[in-house]
């Protein structure tokens, strides 16, 4: 198959499946996501991302009809499915098809899956970002279907010539449209800490962890616009993108003053992704 | 037709409806929507709702590809479908079907429309509310399919034995979960001003209208928790409940103490309703 969606137990092409118009998923946005990238059929981070997604769904109080394991033998087996190697690798838990009323429904929860070609990012490229104030709402930390304001930044983005949004609350950075944002200053990374104004991002455990294997030290407390303008580098980093320098805020010119570390983190979660998604 | 789904052309019983899994309403709630209620097939406050709709959908710049007086026609037409004339009229928009990105596809919107019977709430019953911190996004005033939170506080709700949640961040009051709330004190109306963090409720419109009939001044301000506590009475408006009062908040007993005028005003919203859908 070139692509594969996937909706509780029905296969098909992407663009020819479809699902019942009373899932909650269409007019509530009544779910919880994740997504990680495959290469050779292998899924990376799976653990991980399957661990965030039973927590996600966990604080939105939606029961997965499946075991960890069940699961993640059901998205290895779908993604073996698919010709090509290098893949996205998305799927969502809803809280099931019923009438619409607000209140939980006595139905069992939907899994969908939606899988597609695509490559990660090049991690050496650098970014442009466009600072946008933070609207969203104050559960972030969850990885829901409500993505609204994340679409409406990505476009303000797009049009602004840019490559991602730098979300910020008053002064406080937070994260980025679907990123998280860190910087490095005077050798020590210093980045949100995990509460419910961002994502617990894998790449980011995966960025603070290889920061720790070379002796980086990791300050997990907010940062301000001004600290961001001002640091030797700013990383953009998601499951896609892994750990991308940043060049300019809002056009202006930004970090190029730790090259060589930036570097070498770079090439620390390029090794790892590749080496953990060899034949 | 005992129930009606309608999406982009195709009609059927609602349970078995189905459209595509890429719709971005299936994966980033993105689309806005409107509801109201229908008696022997008259939709009652059409135009209200319709021109709401509109502007929901440009402030997240999703354009419809129909005029207002079409879409009116289309809803007409359609609730004339369904036995029953007493109907729930529920139809959104989202931005088409497209591959997974956040920035806005060139594709056509896709309008959805969900039919069935229901009737208005009895607004002469009195509701239990429960308070709850707000936690919701700055974009209230858009009636978007980004609905999560207000499904877990609907939740929550239930389990406490309420009918409602009323919102509040800190110490001032919004809304509630899918209505609006005001005041009455000392024979004036207080209600939260419609800006981005409350719904532009068509029932609070229709409120506004009889209270200044009824020469009842109308105050568009914020109020607090603590001035609801201490209201003659608490009115929660929607458009499937136009004007009830309230019992209790949190178990406390709040209001009652102005029925009279409450009752004014629920007679005029009912004669409104049932004139503008008799037959």
């Amino acid at each position: 198959m070139e692509t594969l969606g996937y909706y509780n137990g029905r296969i098909g092409e992407l663009a020819e499946m479809t699902v019942p118009m009373t899932d909650r998923a269409c007019y509530f946005g009544d779910g919880v996501y994740d997504a990680t990238y495959a290469r050779n059929h292998r899924i990376y981070c799976l653990d991980e991302h399957v661990e965030r997604f039973y927590n996600s769904a966990g604080l939105v109080r939606i029961e997965i009809p499946y075991t960890k394991d069940q699961l993640k033998a059901l998205l290895q087996e779908l993604v073996e499915k698919v010709d090509d190697g290098e893949q996205f690798v998305y799927w969502q838990i809803t809280r099931g098809a019923a009438t619409r009323e607000h209140a939980f429904p006595r139905v069992p929860a939907s899994l969908w899956v939606m899988l597609r070609p695509a490559k990660v990012q090049d991690t050496y490229q650098r970014l442009k970002l466009l600072s946008l104030e933070d609207t969203r709402f104050l559960h972030c930390n969850i990885k829901t279907l409500n993505l609204l304001p994340n679409v409406l930044a990505a476009q303000q983005v797009a049009e602004a010539g840019c490559d991602e949004a730098v979300f910020h609350r008053g002064e406080m950075v937070t994260e980025c449209a679907h990123s998280n944002v860190h910087i490095l200053k005077g050798g020590i990374l210093k980045t949100h800490p995990t509460d419910h104004l961002i994502l617990p991002g894998i790449a980011r455990g995966n960025l603070i962890r290889v920061c720790k294997q070379r002796n980086v030290p990791v300050d997990e407390t907010p940062f301000t616009m001004q600290e961001l303008l001002d640091a030797d580098e700013v990383i953009v980093s998601s499951s896609g993108s892994f750990c991308m320098g940043v060049d300019t805020v809002d056009g202006r010119p930004v970090g190029g003053r730790a090259p060589e570390l930036l570097k070498q983190l770079q090439d620390d979660l390029m090794a790892d992704y590749l080496t953990r998604t060899s034949v």
